[in-house]
């Protein structure tokens, strides 16, 4: 669908508000982009984390890992909208520099959206967020780039 | 929303067929749950998994490195629709025995699905699945149990 597409600009709009929350690390920011019934299957356990209270506790604990900006990118953004339902999902693309030596971080992530329209303003209320696993080392992939980044 | 909601009980139908297709491994079956533009962010790599034949293998995959039947079995599977546009989510839980040695293997996932309605058939055209990461041990948690059943 073409980007002027008003639905699609609103929703790109949350992500990039999103993106600007996350470099300043304002939880307050960060969390106007989800419902306060927010339910999400994030990177770290539980497998579901209920709830904007709890949620916030992630983002907070994610953003005291690292020193300075915590710089997500969405490449790739999909977006399906009918009324006042959207999902939407995107390769994540997270750089940051992790306490306590502060080196640098620069991972691919997997991100899915479900969203609602709640008066009038496009919210998050499902999130998922992965990395895939090799199966024969039993460990997280965080090294896997996009496949046009990769060629 | 009542599961009476035909909407509701069209994706209820369709994640049912499903769970059947993936007990009797029958790829076809399993593959009409999709679209054919299907984009996969699945459990193993890469990043994204794009397009039916692609995807049809990794379930290929999957039932190769097991004996017997594949169970699955969504669990508080909660369903956003409106118009032809939808999104669902659930904690999965898998039970199968894993070759060569056909050890039990019980685990649970997370599951989201994005869904359209395409010529009135609900498909799935996008899907996310992954299990969360122990951060200090850099390890995927196969041995989560949802908080009901935890307790």
């Amino acid at each position: 669908m073409p980007p002027r597409d008003p639905v699609q600009a609103d929703i790109r709009a949350l992500f990039k508000n999103l993106q600007d929350a996350c470099r300043r690390k304002d939880l307050t920011d960060v969390m106007a982009c989800y419902a306060p019934d927010i339910v999400a299957f994030d990177l770290m356990p539980p497998l579901a984390t209920r709830g904007g209270e709890a949620y916030r506790k992630n983002w907070d604990e994610a953003f005291r890992m690292s020193e300075g900006p915590f710089e997500i990118e969405h490449r790739d953004l999909v977006i399906h909208a009918s009324g006042d339902v959207a999902f939407a999902y995107a390769l994540e693309h997270v750089r940051v520099k992790a306490r306590p030596d502060n080196h640098e971080m620069d991972m691919w992530l997997r991100m899915t959206c479900g969203l609602r329209r709640i008066e009038g303003a496009w919210k998050i209320v499902h999130e998922q967020d992965s990395v895939p696993i090799d199966m024969k080392d039993d460990k997280p992939l965080w090294n896997l780039k996009p496949e046009a980044l990769a060629a």
